[in-house]
């Protein structure tokens, strides 16, 4: 180890003073700053608040231009999302899911709420998300093709979907994705959750995969309270989609007919209001975190032991959440980096738990994960609202 | 069969004039006359619209004061709130579910959801629910107790819950359903979804039993847009499905660590906020609904063949859905009706079909149906919006 704690912490506490000012900050804040009173309040006059109202259909419609999508599905959370996604995707009972270590546990939930196994793959450091080339690799020593089906060789089981995560709103090798989806015949779902905004070779994030998922939780850069889409270009997949999230209830002026068992999973129309004033802002939300990267850039880029996290190559992020690597051995020294930030009043966290070391993840099928492992003790993220510089 | 459908039509559609005007009338429409505003622009002023902030805390709050529950737990809708329950009440893989066959289709699905399976219970035409007597006599037939389990003789699986709903607002026989519940060994959750506002024996429904759920749908008395609560007043339940329902995280301060699969099921502050305003006006609304009844039931009073539901013994019912009983002999007949009435612009609608005539419910477990087919055919809702006589 190249320094103690104690150099990061006050490299960090000095660096942030210098680019936020000398105030307590969040990590993340949403900013109203445009017509989400008026739509709000638009919605509660109209009295349609809930499932039914043009809200709803004005967000599905705006995320479509907005990300290029053929089709939104609006839901209730990400976590929702992802659990439609996979259920369109096939994932039933006993199957098994690629999803990376390093990602927020909804992904590894959602893999749950099918009856199927998460299998977790290692992170390339290049982009914090799914390690393609290893996993490729992987692939090659541990599963066999049998009738155009992925099998794990050593539980026997279908591996039937990858679901690589854009962490922190950069995008993953997706080229490389869609070639091992189509190589080792599993489908490809995106988690998208952190991505709006995120673009890969041009396209927008998401929009890649059989489906991708967005997330609109409060911390995220566009927030609908809580809140999440499914986006498709298969418009027997949105229907579906649609259908299973509305109860799955057959057309009719009065009679409830479900054809089969469905979810509560809509978005309300008063979530959406707020999505749609949201989404009018992304492009300047988008450059002020563009702008604050280039700040802490600037702040970090000749200090010695550390690396603000930029984007991958072929991709323009989001910069959701602002990331330095830190060059530190372990979590320990992690911890008291973390801690004194914290004091200070900058309000910092590392990245997630690997899912495997959770407990009810503890026993899954896992490659090895050693650039995970040592990114979960090297990553800081910091300091990101859209509205930290004003 | 006394009457055609056309005289029923036309009494329905002349008593509904002389009630509500000659105009097009919704079948339940939310009212916002309140502090909606107010508080929902706090929310988005304070910038917490989402997983954190006061409005959940004192919504939950405000529904334990008002239903005299010791505790409440926001979620994001009723159906999340009944899988919660059931998972609290330890219903899980392969066991069955008492609940009846006469109720909205989410009962059903949160029983699929803990992988579970529905077992179908009569109506009580005295109440519109679970048939407590009839499911005493079927239990007796058809049960036996094991190992302090009640084992279905039939299916070999563990009858874990019961589930009535208080269907419309009107409560069941909670008393008879606590004996049941006790002399069984099945625990007792309350489909309290439509019964916000309705006591029994002068206690809240939704108190009675293990837990009991609320429901805040946008047609629901009161609406959060979209949400729910669970209700209980065991301490460790209520901690229990908060942690759940916030994806099962221990609390730190930057740690994520979650110790089971848990689910992304809170409320988001915005809705709580609508919530709070809501709650509010409750007792105004109830006061209106049951001014409502007294208007129809006027209306309806002396005429052939029709009688107007009312509250069942020892209950003071919220008269959520105003319902009238037709004596019709089939659906044909009914459909007629609702066509005719729908049709001169006041939305009217007939119970949800019966669960066990649904795709994914046709080979539950059954008793005996006789009254809930009869009153699925013979029952109408009409027009029951609070608002609806200013």
């Amino acid at each position: 180890m190249s320094h103690p704690a104690k150099y990061f912490s006050e490299l960090i506490i000095s660096g942030l003073q210098s680019v936020v000012g000398n105030r307590k900050v969040a990590l993340h804040e949403p900013s109203f700053t445009g017509n989400e009173w008026l739509y709000v309040k638009e919605c509660l006059d109209s009295t349609y608040v809930s499932s039914v109202g043009k809200f709803v259909t004005r967000f599905e419609s705006d995320l479509t231009s907005y990300t290029g999508a053929k089709h939104a599905v609006a839901v209730v959370n990400g976590t929702a999302g992802l659990h439609l996604a996979l259920l369109l995707a096939g994932v039933g009972h006993n199957d098994e899911v690629l999803m990376p270590a390093l990602t927020f546990v909804a992904t590894a939930n959602a893999v749950s709420y099918c009856s199927a196994m998460p299998h977790l793959v290692d992170c390339n450091p290049e982009n914090l998300g799914f390690f393609v080339e290893k996993t490729r690799e992987y692939l090659s020593d541990t599963t066999e093709q049998r009738a155009g089906q992925c099998i794990n060789k050593t539980t026997g089981r279908v591996i039937r979907a990858m679901v690589p995560m854009h962490t922190f709103g950069h995008p993953v090798d997706i080229e490389g994705c869609l070639r091992l989806a189509k190589d080792f015949n599993v489908q490809f779902v995106e988690d998208a959750a952190e991505s709006l905004g995120s673009l890969y070779d041009g396209k927008h994030t998401g929009t890649f995969g059989q489906s991708g998922v967005l997330s609109f939780n409060g911390n995220k850069i566009v927030t609908t309270g809580g809140g999440g889409a499914i986006l498709t270009n298969d418009e027997k997949l949105a229907k579906k989609a649609k259908h299973l999230s509305t109860t799955a209830k057959l057309p009719h002026a009065w009679h409830y007919v479900h054809d089969e068992c469905g979810y509560n999973y809509r978005m309300p129309n008063i979530n959406a209001a707020l999505g749609c004033a949201q989404l009018e802002n992304l492009p300047e939300f988008i450059a002020k975190k563009r702008n604050l990267f280039n700040k802490y850039y600037n702040c970090f880029k000749d200090k010695a032991g550390v690396s603000l996290v930029h984007e991958p190559e072929k991709s323009r992020s989001n910069y959701w959440l602002q990331t330095l690597e830190l060059d530190i051995a372990d979590e320990k020294e992690q911890n008291k980096i973390l801690y004194a930030v914290n004091e200070a009043g900058f309000m910092v966290r590392p990245p997630w738990k690997l899912m495997n070391t959770l407990q009810p993840y503890r026993n899954v099928p896992a490659m090895n994960l050693d650039e995970a492992k040592r990114l979960a003790t090297t990553l800081v993220n910091l300091p990101s609202s859209q509205g930290l510089l004003g």
